[in-house]
């Protein structure tokens, strides 16, 4: 229990172990968490998403460096990152110049960072990183970067347990069609077109406000039909029509610094907007009936592996692969076989 | 069980009823998945997804139309068609043309259109589709062509389902962009640029080519990486590397019958490459077990919700949004309250 202290009072060893005890889903982890869980509720949850190569590392730095020495008239804040991407500079696929400017960074006291490997279920890797999230969150962090690569549905996943979700695309290369995939658009409230200073950008910059004009509106209703939704919540639908945000493009050029200002306003922006709408107290619930409803399915799937006797499910598989028995035949067997 | 018998003699009306039975899921349905599974394995199922306004209904009808009445030294096939979408013109969205030429291809006793409504759980239209399409292939259809809007990850579960994937984009409107959604180039085993006779087809194809570029080699492996998964079966690498298939982009004019035959080539050959390279039994096995897993999933999240008391959830949910416990102890609790 004296790291759960050790977190709320700013300890970073603590954290670190506490971080460390969280992700390997020990039972000192889990503990800790239930523990830590009262104390958040306060931070920012910025999630940034992108394809390799937009150069979202870089903005996550450029961004965590804003945010400790804003500009005049806004207040430092505490600054942490947790980065879900096996190619991140963070995690130690980076080139050089990254690297450097990170330990720069790294010596900071109000900056913490995290990389976390993307490894088990795609369910898990969401749910890990909120848990991390939270960790943080208690740990008195006001802004937590969550940088994520923009692949596929895990960063659907993941983006439902941000409140802010920016998502970087950069022209060149096919780049401006890549970064769509997995309907990426349709959950940013923040799109940024970095290493804005290479040619194409106005390309990507009017492909992208093509893309985002044919999203219908209200597009985080559609992150409600993910199979994850155990339980129906019925939304208020006023509440919906107020919290209505047209997602801003934005140019930047992270290495240079440059546009990083503008981006840290969006994000106020964004924040404020939610705080006014009423649309704060909307993404917590959804957030956090997605990390619920993540965590049950992980479980539910979970139990049925243990209770699940060795070489079943293969044997189940085979009687399906020779038409001995239906898909639901098996199902049932496997059902049957598990309690 | 009399319309199984009528389903393996090829009678319409009892297909037509045997279809209502499965996607509705009533016992008969079931009953009859099961005794017709033991007659299937023998039709070829092809995906065509693409985003609204790619016009891959028209596609689907000269394919059909084409599989008919094949080019001479081809043999003409029994051709059935699961529209899974909304918007398509199988389902009544359509514009009066098309409406008019898949009445024309319903006169067709080789023919059997079957329209199925999006509603129920993702992992539940997956799983309800395989089983129309298990249905078809027991009737003797040797072509299952499943038509789709690709839109998210249940197209990318559908496709999983299928042989062999076409997808489809148009030129313009941003199309180009708009359509690589949801990873859906990862999964294309053929691309097709539809209405090639508009402007800025180059465009469209090439950034199409650039983004196949991007795309990683064995891109079904990333198939494998969803959720669903419930039990890891080791692959084949042997398999693997010599099942490799380069997806030809091929342009078409589905309204004026160009190009059809080409795409019809283009998906036989990968038919024949399956064959040749032993791919055809790995997607069997991959398409069965994701069937297995979706199943399985579905079967956990209905158990767990019909033993779940009611409002069990929602104070569970309150407990958490209010901070009195933290999601992992509300999933305890569930659990405790489930059994």
């Amino acid at each position: 229990m004296d790291f759960v202290q050790g977190v709320l009072a700013g300890d970073k060893l603590a954290l670190a172990r506490a971080l460390t005890q969280v992700e390997n889903g020990t039972p000192e982890g889990r503990s800790a968490l239930s523990s830590l869980f009262a104390h958040t509720g306060k931070a920012h949850l910025v999630g940034i998403t992108g394809a390799s190569g937009t150069g979202k590392s870089s903005l996550v730095n450029q961004l965590a460096r804003y945010y400790r020495n804003p500009d005049p008239g806004g207040s430092p804040c505490r600054v942490a990152v947790v980065a879900v991407d096996p190619t991140s500079p963070f995690t130690g696929g980076a080139i050089l110049g990254d690297r450097i400017r990170m330990r720069d960074l790294a010596g900071d006291p109000g900056v913490f960072i995290r990389s976390m490997a993307t490894r088990g279920s795609l369910g898990g890797i969401a749910a890990t990183t909120a848990a991390l999230a939270q960790v943080l969150d208690a740990a008195g962090f006001e802004l937590i970067l969550i940088e994520t690569v923009g692949a596929g549905q895990s960063e659907v996943d993941i983006a439902r347990l941000a409140h802010t979700t920016v998502v970087v695309e950069a022209p060149g290369f096919g780049d401006d069609i890549q970064a769509i995939k997995a309907g990426i658009l349709e959950i940013a409230d923040v799109i940024v077109v970095n290493k804005a200073d290479l040619p194409g950008v106005e390309n990507t910059e009017r492909a992208l406000r093509s893309s985002l004009d044919l999203a219908h509106p209200a597009p985080r209703r559609n992150l409600h039909h993910g199979r994850v939704e155990l339980v129906h919540m019925s939304d208020d639908p006023a509440a919906e029509s107020a919290s209505i945000w047209a997602p801003p493009i934005l140019r930047t050029v992270a290495i240079e610094g440059k546009g990083i200002s503008e981006l840290a306003k969006a994000i106020d922006s964004h924040r404020a907007h939610l705080h006014e709408t009423g649309g704060w107290e909307q993404r917590e619930r959804w957030r956090l009936q997605s990390e619920l409803d993540l965590l049950l399915t992980d479980c539910l799937v979970a139990g049925f592996r243990s209770r699940l006797p060795s070489g079943i499910y293969e044997q189940a598989l085979a009687g399906v692969l020779e038409r001995r028995i239906s898909p639901l035949q098996a199902v049932e067997q496997l059902m049957d076989r598990t309690g």
